[in-house]
């Protein structure tokens, strides 16, 4: 009888068989993928299958289950894997939607998200060009012609910068990537009278392409000159998501605004009640250390960005000074020991957020095995 | 020439066959680490070996380069599938570290976190028994002869509970599971004078397993006597962290207390500003539908937990004003159009951050690329 720690290294040296196996079996995957990229950029094809790929998880979870495989790991694999054959697929290029187009402009092309719509646009055949702080001089040459000029300089320039656009031929589209949308589109109706729409990408310029990304689209003037950009985006993988420009301000106040505002506020309040940051790391569980997590990024990124945004508009800082009423009206509760008003309100909050509640816990629960083995 | 439609059905039948393959190689895998898990269970080695699991991921992202494979795929799969091994693992049973205990008593041990508890003592060969809240007439009974003691009752019943445990045997280990920890600690050192321990296990009820969970361990007395129940949860894959009851309780009070309230009262002012919630959901890049997800999540669950929580410590109210007052000082820069001083203080707690500001920005990039699989 082989001692157990000889019946454990030959399971060990079985178990590395079998990864090398599967490290083989990628290999082959990715090659299958790369070639179906080729074939649907010869024709431009977009890259992303919703449906092939719900089908493809669908009847590979019917397999699994009859192999005794867990469903929801080939689930995860299989998503995680096509995520990667994404990237090996985005290199090549995408198909132009507009032919006719003849000169994209991107003022502050040369920044972080204005490059990868330069990027985008040259890779589907668009003839593109920059327009930096230092070529005012040369805008008119830099300007005449184009088809397309997108605004995307930090938030703080972006009314100065589009003032300065009053000369644009009339079939020009004029767009804007601005995180807050109502002001810069209202700025852009009154210097140009052609088409005008407003655009918010809902993703930073770290992303690796658009696919399965979201671009947020308000109307503005003449939407069926512009039907083809927004094609175009979908084409990138992108989702158009299309909203009145208040209703976006409004949405985006909360999660932007508010949200950033407050988590500065609780990162300074950790700071000042003198926490022992390495302490509370050690003694987090998953969900606590997403807290951590969800806080301490913030602190790791440029405060301009932050600043800009939270300071851009005043009718915020009377939003915020209601919620800290709010916050403090209900600690007020808890001074009190009032608990069945505190219930009350946790209850009627609740209902407020609907079956979203009990999504959100399940999505929690998945997001958190995964926190967990990072 | 085929068409473009056959050869990509042409690749999509080799997928296909591919992922029947990785099927397979998963079922085959899965039958090898079973066998793992009984050899160990035999002898009592513990499941989790951090060790292997550390050479594994070298060893197999060096084959992937190798194979032009990409190294994070081959770790972030084998993670997932070693995560879906376990569970087949757990199963067995573990080995009993302290084979001379006499009888295990849960008190609430018929609850969702007792439960666990009273599990994994079973399936480790103890003796254990329960003692719920109509069984005190018989409590002495229960109660006598037991080595350990673990009170696993909500927060507001634990003193309570605790000081009617004044007969228990010099020799028996007094332990609770509260989620603070100063006062139940000073409340069983009070009430007994044998060997104690205050635990707070940083994980909920829904755990698998205890498989890389934390327990966090503050001593009470005696710790030479109970040293075999800490080795027991390493049996059981549990890290035990060992701190002052005070430090815990300040650190909670930052991430249970606080954290919780002030999404409580976010959520509220959600509600009360008129947020089209749907809107927001379907606005929400990653990032912030991960923030909306750390907030509606809480209301899908029991309010008493959080109440419970929320009241218990009368200082905290203390501590939730100064945020409250802080969250206001900041307000005052933005209403004052004070960009300088505001991203002062935002330095300021960056530094304090320190590395972990830049570790947790990459981990909450790992995480959006995991969460916008979801």
């Amino acid at each position: 009888m082989p001692s157990i720690e000889e019946r454990l290294t030959q399971c060990r040296n079985e178990i590395d068989e079998l990864d090398h196996q599967l490290i083989e079996l990628l290999a082959k995957r990715r090659a299958v993928t790369k070639r179906v990229g080729d074939i649907k950029s010869e024709v431009g094809m977009p890259i992303f299958s919703p449906e092939r790929e719900a089908s493809l998880f669908a009847a590979r979870r019917v397999d699994a289950k009859n192999k005794g495989v867990s469903e929801d790991l080939i689930e995860d694999l299989l998503r995680r894997i096509i995520q990667d054959s994404y990237k090996s697929q985005e290199v090549k290029g995408y198909r132009c939607i507009n032919p006719n187009c003849k000169k994209v402009v991107v003022i502050g092309g040369k920044g972080q998200l204005g490059k990868l719509f330069v990027d985008l646009f040259a890779r589907s055949q668009y003839e593109v060009t920059t327009l930096e702080k230092d070529d005012w001089e040369n805008s008119d040459v830099i300007l005449s012609g184009a088809s397309l000029v997108i605004v995307a300089v930090p938030i703080r320039l972006t009314s100065a910068t589009i003032k300065k656009l009053d000369q644009l031929d009339k079939h020009c589209i004029l767009a804007d990537v601005t995180s807050v949308k109502e002001s810069p589109l209202n700025d852009m109706l009154t210097v140009h009278s052609g088409p005008v729409v407003g655009l918010h990408p809902m993703f930073g310029p770290d992303v690796s392409g658009l696919i399965k990304q979201t671009i947020i689209a308000c109307e503005g003037r003449n939407p069926e000159k512009y039907a083809w950009l927004l094609e175009q985006f979908n084409v990138w993988g992108a989702t158009v998501y299309a909203v009145e420009a208040s209703a976006h301000d409004k949405a985006m106040s909360m999660v932007q605004v508010m949200r950033h505002f407050s988590t500065i506020a609780y990162g300074y309040h950790l700071m000042e009640e003198g926490v022992d940051i390495a302490q509370l790391v050690d003694m987090s569980s998953p969900i606590y250390r997403l807290e951590l997590i969800m806080v301490g990024r913030l602190f790791a990124q440029n405060p301009i960005l932050y600043t800009d945004i939270i300071f851009n508009d005043p009718n915020n800082i009377q939003m915020m000074k209601r919620f800290a009423h709010r916050f403090l009206e209900l600690l007020d509760d808890v001074e009190k020991g009032q608990k069945d008003d505190f219930v009350a309100t946790f209850n009627g909050v609740s209902e407020w957020f609907g079956d979203y509640a009990s999504s959100f816990l399940a999505e929690s629960k998945s997001l958190l095995l995964k926190a967990k083995e990072l």
